[in-house]
């Protein structure tokens, strides 16, 4: 099997690279820009048509209201772009709000704010691949109903790309972030121009009635219309989140690092807005309606709209009208948008391996997770993220609007908490500093992160009001339970590594302590040329005790072992252990526990022939009994388990293949991996 | 994991039982009648349905046929039973038509006979489940539309009492057997006198109309008439299967073994014949009616037969109609029938392991199927016979019409060579034999097997004339590959064994040649109690050379531990690999293998120290090094790899637990299994 996985892996994530070429997949603004940016960019896609979907529940008059709405989000959202540019100044290593928090807030601060962001990761995922693939079934036809399906196959086939590296990735996928943007200012700009001279048309859904939600007839009234405004706005800030991708993304940028990334967030913050208004002035402009059920909310002339009536999104029906006169560019729009969607879960698999390192060299997951693959991707991350974001979507049958609500709970603790850090880490700087340039550069900086904390905070509150309720018990369900686990397997680091240090000098000396005696031990099945050469090796290495065993699970094999044992003349007896279980493991578990007892300062070596074989299927022809009983025999202090290969011949034949087959490796220079199973 | 999988398999199957005890799970022929011929007995419930279905085709007039069918049946039957009686005598071991054909026509043949008979356990399980499914949802509506998901359930648990052995299985599963023969009894009698007397009423499907298909209007006439009463004939022959379960049982009898199996076969032909003639006799006596699909085959009064009518079992509605003024025995008739078709089941699940564990020990499965589990059954056989019961309802969704077609050319293969055998075996006999008594004897059990083979033979034909299209290809093909496979299994294990045979006294001699020098490495990740050890035991070994080695993966831990290596002040120099890639495996394999090269006759250990973990989840903590470099190294001959466990106290709460918790073990004796990792 292993030949197989290696070829395969080679095939679809391509060759190694070495460590000395990490400095190559550095990424200049104009890659880094659309790959850490589609995130944020992307949420235009479905902020607007959430943002509307909310009010409608009041009826046609409040979307009066979302134009304001709209103007919230991009206040917040201009805010978290000026604090995060503070952020990457001053700690430009990637660890974004988990570093700052853990520095400045302490270890449950930072844990907290890993966990929000690995969950909230896992949610761009799965959010941005729904949404794409109901883009998808807005051109395609045949894609209705299957969205699931095609989301879930999106988020395998972004993990494989991420999984060949980083730069590959962000070249393939600089051209359509740019053609999106280009796309939305055309759509910007023929429609302002339509607007201006009276010949912008109507939207086809606003021809449909909009009936309020029983309850909300009187529109955006009381405290009741106030909590669905506030509704409306958490389900807009999703356009937020992706913005500290960046952030965390600092050291892949080329360098200057932080003055590019923190050039590049502004760069994110103008788009961002121009974007968000656009789509949203225009949406109002041509009377489009969005809702959450066409079938129930809207009408046509006192009728339910027609069956089979597809509520495309808001950009489509804004795209559609303000193209009515060339059509293609309906599709450039809607093709570029569903695309931009993918390509927002990229900045996921940029973020997440990234943040699960750092908190994998913190010792709050496992280590797999800090090594970097072959390609130089935290592979393990990528492929766990893809996993969480393919049952997500799988449980929310890819519906957008169940998905946002599970949304940007985790960026907001991690905002908060990042802001607050950054308040607390320039007063310890002002403490310190004493030039006076610096310290008003720090002060303002201080300021910004201060209005920051306060802005984010406010939302994380209506954000927990507003969605807790409605899905986000989930997230932040999931967020405890990560919690608990990484302080888990920090506590489990902490114990072994403490368990293993040499503490004290008394300690160094004991353990330099020899055992006074070596009695060796060879595992006979059947006398053959491995078992004659782990007695071999056995014997050179000249042991105060010698002796073969062999195991009388069959009482005639055994026989003719002892036999075939005399037979060879071989100067050692051979001892048969009683098998009243049928089982190998027991006996020499027995045997080798007894030599233990009667000399416990000795050291036991037990020698296990085992044979190497080329192929997978091989290993099931064959027993694993050694595999068992080196499991057991561990449990035994004072005893080393001695695996004594032989290498079949078609062992042989797949290490050469191997070697040979691979272009710029030494012939003989990595041999086939293989199976190893007991000789018997 | 292994902890948790201990305990699960423990409660499930119980404690395990000593060799020693094996002779008690023999079987008294009043439980061997039941665990074996269940099998046989069973296909009444189905045959005849089969038989009447496919007359059924031609009209109702053809239905004046099926007694004729139903005692082509029985002579094919009683001819076999007579056969198995002289296989039993001649070769009480258990092997079957596979020893007989294999000691007497070859290797060939009986490897035939070997696939035929797995192919076709497999479908006794099938199509048994199947029809004891739909048993159950005539007696349970609530079961209709679930019969698939009821027989994959019901294949799980019979697997799950096997793998709790034979013994406690038979015991369980007397009592309905017998339940079943009398209630076939009392219908057989209240049928009979109701004959008599002339008060039998006529069956509710009686009423219908039965049309012949298109090109069969003039009813059994011609070729296809004549192909039509072939294909009654061998679907009928169904009845066949679980014969050769006895004669595969023998060894689990008490003694003496041949004669009480012989006894067994006896009355499983006399009780197989009685009922097949019983229900054929009744259902043609009460006008039953049974076909393929009601709803296009069977009118009432010009009309299709009402929705939602639901065609029983031929034993239901001759039951229905004989105990009309007594309705709670329709009840014990169809619900001892179900259970009986579950007990076939197990016919296969006694048959399959024994045949299984047969052909391994020749060396054509894996020897693993050759191992007793723990409670004395044959676990791996088990656990692929029920997998592959569970993927064929599944394929078929436990359509019994159509899983009937694939069955019994697999039994009529062993018949038929099984009895060619027998004949070749007594040829042999008489060439020594001088009685003459004894020789009058062999001479008429001679008769008997040529007798048989010739009738099995033209049966044989008959069915692959007759099913080959209609699915039997499928078992076909599945012999052929299962034939393939093995016979590759056999060459393999040959080609292994003569690769590994001491074959002349001067390889022998050579093989006890001992290597010049030992050279020993101590891989370090850390220097802490774990690599002490490791070096400690290396340096214990007295070595030719020691030298001690870490990679550096990452240089600022390299240099952490040299600094830590000089501290503990090791009278050893520690040498650093460097890792380009960021490996671990590859720049030791290369160290090795230039150790190797510098001196070729020498050998090398490499101490590798590994963790003991006691927690499944603990091990997903460490990393694999270790056992990656481990299938690496063990490619490159004269290396042999060391593991130095180190026992964390998690490991040893663990051994504890279950030294403690299984009571009858002595303390410390069997330690937990568990996980090992490379210490890092």
């Amino acid at each position: 099997m292993p030949d197989i996985v290696d070829a395969v892996k080679r095939v679809l994530v391509g060759r190694p690279v070495r460590s000395e070429n990490l400095g190559e997949t550095l990424l200049p603004k104009r890659v880094a820009f659309p790959v850490f940016s589609s995130d944020a960019l992307s949420s235009v896609a479905y902020a607007p048509d959430e943002i509307l979907l909310m009010l409608s529940i009041a009826g046609l008059a409040s979307y009066a209201i979302s134009p304001w709405v709209g103007l919230a989000v991009v206040v917040v959202l201009l805010t978290v772009v000026a604090s995060y540019r503070q952020t990457v100044r001053a700690y430009p290593s990637g660890g974004g709000d988990y570093e700052v928090a853990t520095k400045n807030l302490g270890g449950t601060a930072g844990l907290t704010v890993g966990s929000a962001l690995l969950v909230d990761y896992v949610l761009t995922v799965a959010v941005s691949v729904s949404s794409g693939s109901q883009y998808l079934a807005t051109v395609l036809p045949a894609a209705r109903g299957h969205e699931a399906a095609i989301a879930i196959g999106i988020v395998a086939l972004l993990a494989l790309l991420n999984l060949r590296g980083v730069r590959e990735s962000g070249r393939g996928f600089a051209l359509p972030v740019y053609v999106f943007m280009a796309a939305m200012g055309a759509m910007a700009l023929a429609g302002g121009v339509q607007w201006l001279s009276g010949s912008l048309g109507a939207a086809e859904s606003a021809a449909f009635e909009l009936t309020a939600e029983p309850g909300y007839e009187e529109g955006l009234v009381g405290l009741a219309g106030a909590f669905l405004v506030l509704r409306a706005f958490t389900s807009g800030a999703a356009a937020l989140t992706g913005v500290e991708a960046i952030a965390n993304g600092v050291p892949a940028f080329q360098r200057p690092k932080s003055k590019n990334a923190a050039r590049t967030l502004l760069l994110l913050g103008a788009v961002s807005t121009f974007m968000l208004t656009t789509v949203l002035g225009l949406a109002s402009a041509t009377g489009v309606r969005f809702v959450d059920d066409p079938a129930t909310q809207l009408r046509l002339g006192g009728e339910p709209v027609p069956d089979g009536y597809q509520q495309d999104p808001v950009i489509g029906q804004v795209a559609q009208t303000v193209f009515a006169g060339f059509p293609p560019m309906f599709y450039v729009v809607t093709v570029t948008t569903g695309l931009i969607l993918l390509l927002a879960a990229n900045t996921a698999f940029n973020g997440f391996p990234v943040l699960g390192s750092i908190l994998a060299r913190d010792g709050f997951l496992p280590r797999q997770l800090h090594t970097r693959g072959d390609r130089l991707a935290f592979s393990n991350g990528i492929l766990i993220l893809a996993f969480a974001a393919i049952v997500l979507i799988w449980v929310f049958d890819a519906r957008v609007t169940a998905l946002i609500q599970l949304y940007i709970v985790g960026v907001f603790v991690s905002f908060t908490l990042g802001q607050l850090g950054m308040v607390r880490h320039w007063n310890r700087e002002l403490n310190t500093e004493s030039s006076t340039r610096e310290r008003t550069r720090m002060k303002r900086s201080r300021a910004i992160n201060g209005f920051g904390f306060a802005l984010t905070a406010v939302v994380l509150v209506v954000v927990l009001i507003t969605k807790t309720a409605q899905g986000a018990w989930i997230t932040i369900a999931l967020m405890v339970v990560l919690f608990a686990v990484m302080r888990g397997i920090r506590r489990h680091y902490d114990l072994v590594a403490q368990e293993l240090t040499l503490a004290t000098p008394e300690e160094i000396e004991d353990a330099k302590a020899l055992p006074a005696r070596v009695h060796a031990v060879v595992l006979v099945s059947k006398v053959h040329k491995p078992t004659m050469r782990a007695l071999a090796y056995a014997r050179a290495t000249r042991p105060s005790t010698l002796q073969a065993i062999t195991v009388a699970v069959d009482p005639e094999d055994a026989a003719q072992t002892r036999a075939a044992w005399d037979a060879a003349g071989i100067p050692l007896p051979l001892t048969v252990l009683d098998s009243p279980f049928r089982e190998i493991t027991r006996p020499v578990l027995e045997y080798v526990r007894s030599l233990r007892r009667s000399s416990p300062r000795d050291l036991v070596v037990v020698y296990v022939p085992e044979y190497v074989v080329g192929h997978w299927w091989e290993q099931l022809l064959h027993n694993q009994s050694a595999l068992r009983l080196k499991g057991r025999l561990l449990f035994t202090p004072g005893v080393v388990m001695a695996s004594v290969p032989w290498q079949l011949n078609s062992s042989r034949d797949v290490a050469h293949t191997l070697a040979v087959g691979e272009p710029g490796q030494q012939p003989g220079d990595l041999p086939g991996p293989g199976a190893v199973r007991r000789g018997r």
